[in-house]
């Protein structure tokens, strides 16, 4: 039994006490118990593959600060991976394949992986850390988009352009359309054995869907995303699993996004929260919003910021939910006791906010 | 008298027989000949500041293609570096300054700059171009907007995330304040400088105004371009001057910017020309809004896309007006043969919509 379902509760449109909150990458550099951790396990990917350490460092915010979920340890490109592209971080350099998707021969050979074989290592994070949550908040699992995986699987890397998978784009749309079919494929399967492994809530990070094209974004992302979602779990041992759909940069497609029914919408910091609400109406909850570079400013100003987003909302009544979180995944470079005044404030100022109505 | 006119008809929303075509950066790296003269001038800088070659290369790309506007070629950070931040380029690494504003004493000596003695190199480049230009088509005189200036002011460079700009944002808004009315006031003398000079259009490029959060924009972008408005000439020698705002990642916030009193808003690819017809109504005419990398796929798909984005715009009709662009600067990889592709895409088929209806 879950001690606080706050979290889900939001995601479901259902009343809660007070707003939840959770942070984008929330287990990670800023935190110096992490970084001791992952230098422990020797590198990052050892610490994504190694279970006990997973879960180690998914518990690690949660003990500092009163956060209402806890997201699985892991990395967003263990799909392509398992997918047999080669994975690995060069120093300072963020991720890359050692064998990008280039030609109609690369993309003939790719395959969706199972599961529960090749990303075995991640359902056993997902079960160790539910047993050492045992109850105290609800655990996300996640994966990237279709698209944004293909980005990075075609370009071999990060890209500040998406040139070389744009161009493909462009020039030759049926060989991408069956790279995302294969992703959108894979991901469901991935979600779906995590939520069989224990995940209570699942994300989709679309981190580069806001790259494309009015119209691409429809093609390329969000048809892939909905095919995910027709596949999904929608609940497990007799519990709703609701899940969250995230395009930085997709504010313009809120609509659209709400269309592929999804439970949750994340919406990055450009967006008015209460215009978005506006505008999904009672189809979705949102999830966001604060500007990750508010937290470098003084507590005082922090609360000021977030009593702003939570203000922007407006009070969840009937039908609506609020998730609180960043628009963005927090900044390495965030001081840790910066966090506490956010998620203090969250709590309060929802609480005012409700008893004020 | 101007041989063609195109571009300031669509601009004033008046009829026009095809629709205009520019591109942003359109003079430079990607053409060879830029390269050359930027090589004889010896430094990005020197190509700048020396009005000859900044006429050479503000032509080159109209030599080539049948472009119906040159713009005035110079660097966005003429401004801070007539304050006396000293600009200066290293290496690989874009434009940094030596003295970057950070204490409230930098802020309190920051003066506005005279146009016509600090920034008397560009004048003259204005005069030099509109001499040589001999009346083919019409040139754009430009600014960054007080907001994107700041950011390069404050954070002595380029940024991913704008840490130090947005901490002042939040911690002392006051000192960003008077950061910014000097630049908007530094903006308008400028910009009106350039008009008197020859600029027979003038554009805002906003190009960080899409890193704010909503609410942050309205108050230290917007604003400020509303007060550069407000100053801005709206008539030259008897001829009306018009003018373009440009934020990229402005896409939620058209109707606001509508509300500055612009006569065109520049729009990136994430929007959907119709839809922003729509939303703007007969306020404004549009400017854009290409994906640039379409520019790297074959020229059969960029007349592909090209048509695709005439078609979102729709026919003009009496009292809207849209002037083709990329939805960003073209990048310096772009095979210089594929622009012929797009303009002559361009030219083609909005002549062909025009003779549909």
């Amino acid at each position: 039994m879950l001690k606080n379902d706050t979290f889900l509760r939001a995601l479901l449109r259902q009343p809660t006490e007070y707003t939840p909150v959770w942070l984008m990458r929330q287990a990670g550099r800023y935190l110096p118990e992490y970084n001791a951790t992952r230098k422990q396990a020797g590198s990052f990917l050892n610490l994504c593959k190694n279970p006990e350490l997973a879960c180690e460092v998914t518990l690690q915010p949660l003990d500092r600060y009163a956060l209402d979920a806890a997201i699985l340890f892991s990395d967003i490109l263990t799909i392509p991976d398992a997918m047999g592209l080669g994975l690995y971080f060069a120093e300072g350099e963020g991720p890359k394949f050692e064998r990008p998707l280039r030609t109609e021969a690369d993309v003939a050979q790719l395959a969706v992986p199972d599961p529960n074989v090749e990303l075995r290592y991640v359902m056993d994070a997902v079960r160790t850390i539910r047993g050492a949550l045992d109850g105290r908040v609800p655990l996300i699992g996640f994966s990237g988009s279709p698209w944004t995986l293909a980005c990075y699987m075609v370009e071999g890397g990060g890209s500040d352009d998406f040139r070389t998978v744009k161009t493909m784009l462009y020039d030759r749309p049926d060989l991408l359309h069956r790279i995302l079919a294969i992703n959108a494929q894979a991901v469901a399967n991935y979600l779906n054995a995590q939520i069989e492994a224990g995940a209570q809530a699942v994300m989709i990070f679309d981190s580069w869907g806001g790259a494309l094209a009015d119209g691409a974004y429809q093609k390329f992302s969000l048809a892939y995303m909905q095919q995910v979602m027709q596949q999904l779990k929608r609940e497990h041992d007799g519990q709703r699993i609701p899940n969250i759909v995230f395009t930085k940069g997709g504010g313009l497609w809120l609509e659209q996004i709400a269309d592929i029914g999804c439970d949750a919408i994340g919406v990055d910091w450009t967006v008015n929260l209460g215009q978005a609400r506006a505008r999904v109406g009672a189809r979705c909850a949102l999830q966001g919003n604060l500007d990750p570079m508010s937290l470098f400013a003084s507590p005082a100003a922090i609360e000021k910021e977030v009593k702003r987003t939570l203000d922007s909302f407006g009070t969840p009544a009937a039908g609506s939910g609020h998730v609180f979180n960043l628009g963005h995944g927090i900044s390495q470079f965030t001081p840790p006791e910066h966090v506490s005044a956010l998620v203090e404030a969250v709590h309060t100022h929802s609480r005012m906010q409700r008893a004020q109505t």
